[in-house]
C-alpha cells in the first residue's frame, strides 16, 4: 500500500535534482541520488538511485564496532579505543590517553576495532569473511567485497597506513600495518545500495532485530551503545551541528552513503556522491535535514505526546472501571497508570488494571506497578490486576 | 501517593552514602546528596539533600543558551559560538573558526551567549535581572543570587577574565572584560536546590513548559536545540562516554549540581558536591548510572514497544472494525495504522479510523492518513475517518 | 672619519627606497626607514631615519629579561618562564610543562619577567622607573615613555590582559592583571630611535659595557644568556630561518624596530614600519638580509681565519724565535701557539712565548700553556715566557 | 705534544664516571662514555671510551641535510622541509605549512630530506652508498653500516614507517614507505667511534673541509646553514635551553652519540649512551656542558678580545708607523684599522698599512679600506698599503 511516504521522498529527490539544475556550480560530476527509509515493522520505502551499488566505506564503522564489542566485549574494545568526540577530522590521528584513538568512528579507531572482531591470532581473510557476513545479515541479502576498488584504494592507502604503523608502535594493534589496512580496505568496499543501508540502519535501529528477514543480527545493549556513540561522533567534526539540526544519531561515508537510525522506529539511507569539507555527502545532508524537519524526527522532540496518553482509564463492559496499559511498560506509562488509577474513584466500586494489552515490561516499572497498587489498596481503592500473560510476576515479581 | 519511585531513590541515595561509609577514600569533605525527578505531567519525586540550597554554576549555561536564542535567534547566537564538541575541558579556549567558542557549554561559549540575551548596549545588571527572572520561572518560584558567593568567586575569576579579554580582542564581547564576567559569575551563582534543578530540567524536557506551573517559558524548538547541544556537549570532554553509559542529554555544575533531561518525559537532578577530573560530580554521575540502567531511560532505547502498539485495531460497539489512533500522532503511528487498516477484511463492512482520542498530528503525518486512506478506499476498503477535533482538516487538510 | 660604512648604510637604504617606489604593493603607508651600526669600540654608523622616535615595543624584551635575570638570578626567572621556541606566534599563550610561558620573547613571557625585575611587593611605577632606567643606560641617554600611546595601547590591550589574567589563574604572576599589562604597556611604549636601539644591542653585543658611554650596564654573563635566548626565539615563529638566513641573534618589534648582535663586535638596529605575518618588520628583515650577506656577519662563519694565525711565530730583534700571543687568550689561541712553539727548532736557541700583547686568558687556558710549556720544556726546548702582566701568574697559576 | 687538553679531557671522563659511582640511580646498564675533539688546525684529542663503535642514528641528520643542500639546492630541500624549531619532541610528525616537515632534524623532516640526495628516481641503495660515502668523507675513513643493527631496527620502525606514509600522502615523498624507511634505517646504522664523530663535526665547522685528510667535503655556505639550523633544532624540544646553558649548535644520537661545532674553530663529540626525557644523552650533554664553562666555547661570548687587538699598530724596521691585518680580514679588522690608521700622527711619514699577514679578505672589507684610506689622504696622511698578494685589488678593487 502507498502511504504517502513514497511520494514524499520522492518528492524530496526531485527536489534535490531540481535544485542542482538551477545550481550549476552544486553540480557533482556523478549526479546519482537516492534515499531510502525501513521501518522497524518491516516496510520498506525508496526513491531515486536506491538500486545502484556503491562502496560502504566509513558507513561500516558502526557495525564493526557493534561485531566486535559483540564478540568481545565493550570492555574488550575500550582497552583499544576512547569514545570521545575529537573536534577533528575524519583521517586524524586523535590519540587520546594511553595513546588510544579518539573514537572507533575515525579511521584510526576503526582500524584498531576492525583487529578486535576475532582473536589476536586470527587471519586478515577470516576478519574480512565475518564482516562480510555481518553486513549481509544486517542487509538481509549476501553483500560482495568489490576487491576491484579495493585494490584500487589500497594503492593509495597511505594515510591509513601510517595510522595502523601509529597504532603499531603503541601496541594497539599486532597485526602487520598492512594487513590490517588491506583488511580494513575490504571491509569499507563491500558492495551496498542504499536500500541495503536503510535495512542496516533499520536493524540497527530495531535493537539488533532485522525487521526484514526477523533474524536477530546483534544484541539490544550493543545497538544501543552503538547509536548513542553515533550520536556524539558519526559526522566528525560536524556532529555537533547535525545533532543540532537533524537530531538523528547517523553515519556518513566517502563514497557517497549516509545512514540515520530512529531508535526503536526506522532506518534512514541517502546515496549523493560528493563531499562537503567535514567528509560529509552534501545532498545526503540536505536530504536528512528536510526529512527531520518535515516528519519530526529529531531526536530532542521525544514522545511528542503527553504521558498521560500512555494509559488510557474508561470502563469496560461490565461498567467496571478501566485503566489498561499496552505495549512495552517503561517507566512513563506505569507511572501515568498510577496516576491515572489514584484518580478514578475510590468508593466507585472494582477498578481494573488491564495489562492484557501490554507486551513486556521492565524490572523497576513493574517493581513501581505492585507497589503503587498495594499503596492504594492500603487507602481503600479497589483494584484488579487483569494480566495473563503475568508480566508482573515473571519480571517483577 | 507513592509510587515506588520515591522509595527507589530514597534506595539509590542510602547506597550511594552506605559506599562512601565503607570506602572512606571516596569520601567528600561536604557528603551531601540529593535526587530528584520531575515528570511531564507534574509530579516530582526526591530523595536525600533536595532542599540544600547551592550555585547553580554552570547548569545555567543550557538555560541562558536557550534564552539568548529565544530572544535574539539562532543565527545570531550561532555568530558568536559554535556548536561543536571541542573534545577539551570546561575552561579551555577552544576558540573555533572564526575564533567562535566551540561551544555554549564551555565557559568561553557561555560568556559569549550571556552577553547576547539582551541588546548590545544593554546594563549587565539587566542581564542579570533577565537570567534570574528565566531561572526562578523554569523553576516556578523566586530565586535569588547569592551575591556573597559572586563575589568571593569574582576575586579568582583570573581564567574568566582572560577568557572574556580574548573574546573582547576577537569581538566576539563588546562588553568591558570585568562586566561580562561579573554578569556571568552572577548568572552562575543564583541560588537553587536539587528540586529546583529537576523542575527546571523537566520545563526544558517538556518542550519549554513548566509542568508544576503549566507557564510556557521557552519555545518547544528552542528547548530541542538545548538538548540536542547538549547531547554533544554538556559533560565537558566526557560526553561520549556518558552518551554512551547513561544516554541522557545532561549539563553538571561545580558546585554539585548535574541534570539530565527525558524529552517529552521527565527532569531529573542531582546534588552531590565532589568532581571527577573531567569537571562533573562524581556521586551524581553514579547515580544517573544507576537510573538510566535500572529505569531504562537510555535515549537510544527508543519508544521501547513496537509501532504497532501505536495503533489498535478493534471492534468498537457496533462491531465495526476499528482502527484507534491517540495523543501525538507521529510519522511511526500514522504509519502503523495505514498497515493496520490495510490488514483488515476490505469485505467485512466498514472500517472507522477513529482520532478521537488523539490530540496533535504533524501536517506530514495527516498526508500520509490522507493519502493513504484514499488509495485504500480505491482499493476498495470502506474507510470511514472519525475525526471530532477535525486534526486532519486543521493541520493537514 | 669615514670608513666605507656609511656609504654602504645610505646605499642599503637607498636600494630599499628605489625598490618601494618600484613595488607599489610594497609600499607602507609609514616609509621612513633607517638603519645604525654601533661597534665595540663606539664607532656609531647611521642612515635613513636614525633619529625618528618610534615606541621600542617588544625590542624591549630581551632588555628586561636580562634585567630580571640580573637582578633576580636565572634560576628564579626559570621559575616563571621556559627558555624554548614555541613554534608559535607572538601572541600566543604557550604555556608548557607547570603551565610556565614558553618563553620571554612572546607576550605571555615577557608579562612574567617583567613582574620579577622587582621583588613581589613592589609597585609597578618603580617597576616602570626602573625599566627606562635600565634602557636609558643601554641607550646612553634619558629615554622617556610615550605616556600618550601608552594609554591609547592599553585601551586595546584585551590579548595581553587575557594572557595576564592566565598567569595569575597559574600563580605565575601576583600582580593585578591590569596593574601587570599597564606596567608592560609603558615598557613597550618608552620612545627610541635606531641609533638608540644601535648603541643598546651593541652594549648587549659588548657583554654588558656600552661601547659609547663605557658604562657597565649588564654583566657578561646575563648578556651571553640573552643573546643564546634570542638566537632560539627571537624572531617568534620566524626564528629558524632567521637564523638559517642572517644567522644575528635579533629582536623585532611591532613599531618598527629591529635590533641584532654580533657578539663582541657590534649592535644593529633598523627601523621600518610594517610587519609580515610572522610579526617582524618587512623592510628591516631585508636589511639585515643584505648586511649579513654582505659583510659576512652570519654567526656561523666563525672566526673567519684560521686558528694558525692567531698566533704568530717569528724572530724578535735578538733574532731569538717568537711566539707572540696578543688580545684575549682563547681555547684555540693556546691551542695554536704550543703548536707553534713546537714547529720551532729545538735546537735553534732561545724561544720566546710573547704574551705582553695578550690581555686576558682563561684559566683553562692558561694550564693549557703552562702545562703545553713544561712538556715541551722536557722535551728539549729552550723556551721563555715573556708575561709582563702575569696573565699566567694571575689567573692560571 | 700533549697541550693539557688531553689531561683535561681524562678529567672529565673521570668525573663522570665518578659521579656515577657514587650515584646509582644515574647509572645506565652500558656505562662506556667518550669524548674526542678535534681542532680545525686538525689536531684531535680523546679521552674514554672514543674507539667503541655504535649506530650514529640522528647524529647522521644534519650531514645528510647538507648532502641534500649540497646536491639539490637550499631552494628544493626547503620545498621538502621547513627550518622552524617545532616545540615538539624527535618523533612528532610536527607538519607545518603546506604540510612540510617543521625542521630537517626530527625524523619526518630527515625522512624527506634523505629522499632529496639523488634524483626522484634513484634507488634506495645508490641513496645508502652515498650517505655511507659522504660520512666517511667527513671521518676520514671508510665506514660501514652495521646491516644486523638496521635489520633489528627496521623490525621495529613503524613510528618511522608511520611518517613515511604521511609524507607520502601529502606527496613529499615518492618511493615507498618501505623503501624510504630502510633507506633511513641504513644511514641511521653507519658504524661510527666519538673520534669519528669529532673529525665530522670538526669538518662541519671548519666550513667543510676535512681537517684531517684536507679533503673538501661540503660548500662553506652549506655548513653554515646546517650549522645555523642546528643552533635552532638540534636538540629536539630543548635546544632552547641547550643554546642558554651550553651555546654549541649540537646534535645527538639515540644511540649515544653528540656533537657539537663551534664554527671555525672545533669539533666536539661525545658518545655515552642513557637518554633524557627529550632524547639527548644525560652524561653527553653533562659533558658539554662542563666543557663550554671551563674553555668559554659558548657561542655568544664573541670573539672574547676587544676588535683593537685585530689590528696592530707599531713602527716597522724603518722607523715608519705601522699598522698590521693579519689572517682574514673581516668587517671588525678593517674597521679597527682604519681607526688605527687615524689615530697615527698623520704629521709623522709614511705610514705603512701592512697587509702582508693576511690571507684573505671580504669585498666589503676592502672597499671599507680603500675608501677609508683614500679619504685620509685625502686629509693629509701620507698612507702606504703593503699588499704583496694584491688581496685588495683581486677581491675589493
Amino acid at each position: 500500500m502507498d502511504t504517502a511516504i513514497p511520494q514524499y521522498l520522492q518528492r524530496l529527490i526531485d527536489d534535490a535534482r531540481a535544485r542542482e539544475e538551477r545550481q550549476d556550480t552544486d553540480g557533482h560530476p556523478d549526479d546519482r541520488i537516492g534515499i531510502a527509509l525501513c521501518t522497524s515493522t518491516g516496510h520498506l520505502y525508496a526513491a531515486g538511485d536506491t538500486g545502484a551499488e556503491f562502496t560502504i566505506q566509513s558507513v561500516s564503522k558502526p557495525f564493526i564496532f557493534a561485531l566486535a564489542v559483540q564478540r568481545r566485549g565493550a570492555r574488550r574494545v575500550l582497552e583499544a579505543v576512547e569514545l570521545e568526540p575529537s573536534g577533528e577530522a575524519f583521517d586524524e590521528i586523535s590519540l587520546g590517553d594511553h595513546y588510544r584513538p579518539m573514537n572507533p568512528m575515525i579511521n584510526a579507531g576503526a582500524l584498531a576495532v576492525n583487529q578486535l572482531i576475532l582473536g589476536e591470532d586470527a587471519e586478515a581473510d577470516d576478519r574480512v569473511e565475518i564482516v562480510r557476513d555481518l553486513l549481509s545479515k544486517l542487509a538481509g541479502r549476501d553483500l560482495k567485497v568489490n576487491l576491484d576498488a579495493a585494490r584500487e584504494e589500497f594503492r593509495s592507502a597511505d594515510r591509513n597506513l601510517a595510522l595502523a604503523h601509529m597504532l603499531r608502535s603503541y601496541g594497539i594493534i599486532n597485526d602487520s600495518a598492512e594487513s590490517a589496512v588491506w583488511g580494513y580496505t575490504r571491509q569499507c568496499c563491500v558492495s551496498v545500495t542504499a536500500r541495503d543501508l536503510a535495512i542496516m540502519a533499520a536493524t540497527l535501529a530495531n535493537h539488533g532485530v532485522n525487521p526484514i528477514t526477523g533474524e536477530r543480527v546483534l544484541d539490544a545493549r550493543v545497538c544501543r551503545l552503538t547509536m548513542a556513540v553515533l550520536s556524539t561522533t558519526g559526522m566528525y567534526d560536524a556532529t555537533g551541528r547535525w545533532m543540532a539540526r537533524v537530531g538523528i544519531p547517523a553515519k556518513s561515508g566517502v563514497d557517497g552513503g549516509l545512514i540515520g537510525m530512529l531508535p526503536g522506529q526506522a532506518g534512514v539511507a541517502t546515496f549523493s556522491p560528493g563531499l562537503d569539507k567535514h567528509g560529509n555527502p552534501i545532498r545526503g545532508v540536505r536530504l536528512f535535514e528536510a526529512l527531520s524537519d518535515d516528519m519530526g524526527l529529531h531526536l530532542m522532540n521525544g514522545r511528542g505526546r503527553s504521558a498521560e496518553d500512555l494509559s488510557r482509564a474508561m470502563y469496560d463492559d461490565n461498567g467496571n472501571q478501566l485503566v489498561q496499559l499496552y505495549g512495552a511498560i517503561d517507566f512513563t506509562g506505569a507511572e501515568a497508570a498510577l496516576h491515572s488509577l489514584e484518580r478514578r474513584d475510590a468508593d466507585g466500586g472494582e477498578i481494573v488494571l488491564d495489562l492484557s494489552e501490554a507486551t513486556e515490561a521492565q524490572e523497576m516499572c513493574c517493581q513501581m506497578l505492585t507497589t503503587g497498587v498495594d499503596e492504594l489498596r492500603d487507602a481503600g481503592y479497589d483494584i484488579r490486576i487483569s494480566d495473563p500473560d503475568g508480566l508482573l510476576v515473571k519480571d517483577g515479581g
